[in-house]
């Protein structure tokens, strides 16, 4: 069990971390997740982290890259579940989980994906007009 | 990390299983699963074996067990993910995961309660217009 399972629910690809990130584990999470944002054209990522008892700068680090890679491939990354006491310790120790969008839960996180596709709407060009045949 | 995560969406509860379970973990997991399903009101639950390379005959009865008490508190279980090594493997050995139900992956799984819940539908009892002042 060296991989970590890549759900889709719609456009939204779903990441639940559990084990200890090794760095083998990492830059096969961040392989698999890319090739499925290629694969299904996901706009969004969400990554449960509610199994992590601690968040430290490694951690941080692969959730910046994975957060990174989505963004090149068009996609917005949302980091749902710390627990309390995991978002006292980063706190503490300075570690401000920069360019990473959190939500409190999956449900939330949909919502603010959603949102996000709504504001980066861009009207469709005209193409197929030209393409079409012309009116009888 | 000696808890399996259970996500909520909407009155689904998602579980990715990725550990090797042992008793105590199951234990557990069923023990968080039926607390959740309570507070939530979930009407389905899908658990995930995809990151699973083995489903033997404790993972099995782990598996019917979640779904024997799932159904007991008014809720569908639908396991989705399974490689098609470990089906083959199954069948070989003749362990058909009776009373348990299965989907491709977790979108057919969400088709499949909600298909359930359609033909569940029970009208609801006129007990509000009792309660309701009479019109003047």
């Amino acid at each position: 069990m060296d991989r970590v399972p890549v759900l889709k629910l719609g456009d939204v690809l779903l990441v639940s971390i559990q084990v200890d990130l090794a760095d083998k584990t990492t830059v096969q999470l961040e392989e698999d997740l890319s090739e499925r944002i290629v694969a299904t054209g996901a706009r969004g990522v969400i990554i449960d982290i509610s199994a992590l008892d601690i968040v430290d700068s490694f951690v941080g680090r692969m959730l910046a890259t994975i957060a990174a890679i989505s963004r090149v491939l068009d996609a917005e990354t949302v980091v749902v579940g710390m627990r309390p006491a995991v978002a006292i310790t980063l706190v503490e120790l300075g570690l401000s989980l920069h360019g990473i969008q959190t939500a409190l839960n999956v449900e939330r996180a949909l919502e603010v994906l959603s949102r996000a596709r709504d504001d980066d709407w861009i009207p469709p060009l005209d193409t197929e007009d030209d393409t079409a045949p012309a009116a009888p």
